[in-house]
């Protein structure tokens, strides 16, 4: 089985491919979004990996556009735990590091932590993992990375503080992807869908009004402008519900009053 | 006066950067957004300027998160026309080239046109300006860039094909930023907003109903999930009104029936 992700070996979404497929699995790396949804499309890969929440992956809201483009389907979704560790090479002091090295959104959840290393230089990265592989490729000494505890163990690298971030109990959520929607054995209760509506005045309360009537809970949503149409908007919207049959009846009514309905994929709540 | 843009010379944001504030101004570089918003909150540039809506620089969604967190204002909005040109280096004729470089969304919006040149192969690259100074530096025959006609300009490429995007009258929306809220000499009728809001059923339509009733047209709305506080949800909101007098009132009720409201910015709709 071929699972594409963005990444190298020991990002998130690397970690995520190993947790939900396990390691008979081959995980094939692409560098931008883009390509893994294209490679989950051209069938070079059975499944795709995408964070779509929080995360510190950065680019992340974009990718429901890509689900829409490349005509893929959300199977399941996934909470990874955000767990930052800083990390050098083997014998190390923290005392003796200059400068750390990650992303930006994972320095500043980790800032606290370094408060008290004021001599410790923080610098801004492309991402986490590929500074562990720098780090250990050069034989740098005196930089940290903050990364996952598998970017570490891959590199080679020693783990000089672990789960240092300031907010415990944190998640990213990722989606899996494959390209033809699979029957599934269980009675779904949430749902990604983009609903396309006409631009006249208040359209988007009185649709979120019908779907909180019919027991449709929010827990996304995204305003995208239609390109071609001016005139016109889409959300991307995610939806938990507990009854299956008022959900395909609601839907079926948003079809019919406010616009078309693209349903993404609907899977079990994983929160 | 600095202005601080992602993208070297060339892109779309360095186009803005020039329509937007004239020739004189000195337009400083940096690789991520990121680092333009921090550069206006430290004072090293005057104004930065940053896709927020349909731009084809791909990661623009998560860019009202970096106004929030580096506490910037939003002075203005612009809209620039989409262009893409195609060009190679000087003499070439398009049917002499082998392929085609640049942002997947750029190379989207032009597909139809390269449907005439099926020996032309479409390759994915990171973004338009670079690729045209790639071909300049490395003196790449054969390979054409999609960019602006600035960029062909700057790095003395020729323009093969001039607007070449198959949706005309196409714009990407940009917005202008600074460090403090200016004193305005007009009456605004466009704000950007966060509201923070208590996860209870049904809140958003609420929220929106009473928008709606006041007279504020919604054209932007983003969820984003409050990090600390797992239930909480935060909303990036774009809204149009033409009584500022009814859209002040709106704002502090909003801020009494639902949550804390964050004004990113008031100011006049450019479309």
């Amino acid at each position: 089985m071929k699972i594409a992700i963005q990444g190298i070996p020991g990002s998130f979404h690397y970690q995520v491919a190993l947790d939900y497929f396990g390691t008979d699995a081959e995980i094939v790396s692409y560098r931008i979004f883009e390509e893994v949804a294209k490679s989950v499309r051209l069938g070079n890969a059975d499944f795709g990996v995408m964070a779509i929440e929080n995360s510190i992956a950065g680019a992340i809201l974009p990718n429901y556009e890509l689900i829409d483009r490349y005509e893929l389907f959300v199977k399941d979704e996934y909470y990874l735990p955000i767990s930052h560790n800083l990390m050098a090479l083997k014998g190390q002091k923290i005392e003796a590091l200059s400068e750390v090295r990650s992303h930006p959104m994972a320095l500043l959840q980790c800032k606290k932590f370094f408060s008290q290393f004021p001599s410790i230089k923080m610098m801004d990265d492309v991402d986490t993992a590929s500074v562990a592989k720098r780090i250990a490729e050069e034989q740098l000494a005196g930089v940290g990375a903050i990364a996952s505890k598998a970017a570490a163990e891959i590199y080679g690298l020693e783990i000089l503080a672990s789960d240092i971030q300031t907010v415990q109990n944190n998640f990213t959520r990722f989606i899996i992807l494959q390209d033809t929607r699979s029957k599934s054995d269980f009675t779904p209760n949430k749902a990604s869908l983009k609903i396309t509506v006409n631009n006249e005045k208040g359209v988007l309360a009185k649709l979120l009004t019908l779907m909180s009537e019919r027991g449709l809970d929010l827990s996304k949503i995204q305003s995208i402008p239609v390109m071609e149409k001016p005139w016109e908007y889409s959300f991307f919207i995610d939806t938990q519900f507990e009854d299956y049959g008022q959900y395909q009846q609601a839907i079926s009514e948003i079809n019919k009053r406010f616009g078309e309905v693209t349903v993404f994929g609907e899977y079990l709540n994983r929160k």
